[in-house]
């Protein structure tokens, strides 16, 4: 291994609105000499076999200020995201060529991690040999899904704050995306009755026929608040909000009391700069006499945290014995990650995209 | 004791936007012969001593209709609204005359509690005959507010919702109010920095000066966001909501992380009866990535839960040692008390307004 290509996308310009791929994205050509190379103490240096395509990035391409919640992207340098990599070459003690690893790298073919912590859990990396095991019966992209941050985000957030209860109904916006997708089945196995909207026919009969929700429908073909009438008539227990805007305003009107509504994202709002043209919520009055609870969050809110551990538990589980699936968008090759990144923010991809960046040969 | 004025209010038509106490309220002057009148089964005669104004009430104020949860007033008949009353005629097996009782009564002098109920919680009526040991240290009048309900509501939405750690910093709107001006004074026994806004001179210096909140402004005055920068320099971690609208909106964007915001009212949205005259609020985005816990409450969730109980035990506590006082607007006589609701409704008032209906000599 001498000289390989390291081909990657870097962050150009920051963007209005949605960002475009051929205006905010660059593709760059780089080389790396694996073997010449010489690392600094604890460096390491991965081959990135799987990229996660998170909409959070979207909200990490602004101008750079100092943000420790969600740091900026740099303009011009190399973009980060949730990777799934195996060390080619490492000085760090704790790491050793072939383990397999998760956590934030680089958009490209192979990062080099400069770091001064012996302990790559203190620049949030993990370990995931114990994969190895499971790859005859777990795709390993399901590291950067169910397993990881992106099985975290709906489980720990439909736990911790939705206090799903069986018989209950569950209202899903966005319900064929990443996260979407994921809560409805395991509401599904909590015993709740699931109903999801989304935004195309081909969607809507993946959710009925793939994930057997109860109900759903295509937001784009109908009267959102007849609708919600007529296949939640109990009211809705929990709604788990993806969109934001005027959707919510109308849920809010068909949540019953002490509905709980986790905040995941607001997509309808992101890609509107201007603050004045953002759409305002008028019946947040609502929420007293309903006693509602609106809960946002991040995933990183969880980590830690008891959920966290029934999480590692369960997910694995019901992995294993089929009773969820991750529906995975995969995109073959880290150049064509920006397109596929804009294809996700406006929902023209269903379940969790991924970017397939190399085979993983090592277990062989 | 045979036949005596039993004055009282009627609800008389339903307001659309603030009431006024002369087209939607009525003085009747009706009279009651206590000594003849036949009681059935379980049924009581009431002699009330205090009547409590509470902003709830304004809501009950529809059109008849079915709300398990709030049901409306009668039109033609007498209001009804939280007293604290003494028994002078009793057919109920748990009652006897000279009981001082707490619940649900008439706006009026005496009221005829009609029941297939033996047991009073049933109708939730609650004996308070041990406050007859207590009159010396505690006024009476503290059972509608500091050790009843409008006690609980402060106590138990603060604890349970915004949960306090001292050091942090809370903002409370209409923090001269019933409800407000008692958060405060919990929060600074729970050490924490209090900052409040009202909406005239007088009761800044109520807060400042009687109350001794850290910082508190009239918001008519000032420009809401500028203040909270200079007052919360630090960020807001529990936002105690009484206002909704473009308040909310300001408040919002001054939250720190994982910052609470237990909704008791948005006064500012209540009158406004056509839906398209509210205010829009727009940056409901940001309970995202701060991972806001926007939470609506009535009094009565926090009954029978452990919150009750440990209320119970520090407020009267509290209130022996003198660590909390509540400020009493008395309004006096029945037939003053549709002016005097008005009046709170639009802020003319400073602390809890108790109508006193008839002086307690029972205990001479």
């Amino acid at each position: 291994m001498s000289t390989v290509s390291n081909k990657g996308i870097i962050f150009k310009a920051v963007p209005e609105g949605l960002p475009n791929s051929n205006v905010h994205f660059e593709v760059v050509h780089h080389k790396i000499d694996i073997k010449n190379l010489k690392l600094g103490e604890n460096d390491f240096i991965l081959r990135n076999l799987y990229l996660s395509l998170d909409p959070y990035v979207r909200l990490t391409m602004k101008e750079s200020h100092i943000d420790p919640v969600m740091p900026s992207q740099a303009i011009g340098h190399v973009l980060s995201g949730i990777g799934v990599s195996e060390v080619v070459k490492s000085n760090n003690p704790n790491l050793k060529v072939g383990d397999l690893v998760y956590g934030l790298i680089g958009w490209e073919e192979y990062t080099h991690i400069k770091t001064d912590a012996k302990k790559i859990n203190d620049i949030h990396f993990k370990n995931i040999n114990y994969h190895k095991k499971l790859l005859k019966e777990v795709p390993l992209s399901y590291q950067i899904s169910l397993l990881q941050l992106s099985g975290l985000t709906p489980y720990g957030s439909l736990m911790a704050l939705g206090k799903p209860k069986a018989g209950e109904t569950i209202y899903i916006s966005c319900a064929a995306g990443a996260t979407g997708h994921l809560v409805g089945q395991i509401a599904k196995i909590k015993g709740l009755k699931v109903v999801g909207s989304t935004g195309s026919d081909e969607k809507v009969d993946f959710l009925l026929n793939e994930l057997k929700f109860d109900a759903a429908f295509n937001y784009k073909k109908v009267d959102l608040d007849k609708t919600l009438s007529e296949l939640c008539p109990n009211g809705i227990d929990i709604y788990f909000e993806n969109v934001g805007g005027k959707t919510l305003e109308v849920v809010l009107n068909h949540c019953n009391r002490f509905a709980r509504i986790p905040v995941c994202g607001m997509i309808s709002q992101y890609n509107i700069t201007n603050q004045k043209e953002k759409y305002g919520v008028k019946n947040l009055d609502s929420i007293i006499h309903k006693s509602i609870c609106v809960h946002g969050f991040l995933a990183m809110d969880f980590i830690g945290s008891q959920v966290e551990k029934d999480f590692e538990t369960d997910m694995l589980e019901w992995v294993k014995s089929g009773k969820i699936i991750c529906k995975e968008n995969v995109i073959e090759g880290i150049e064509n990650a920006g397109k596929a990144f804009t294809d996700m923010l406006v929902g023209n991809s269903v379940g969790k995209s991924i970017v397939k960046i190399a085979d993983y040969y090592n277990y062989l």
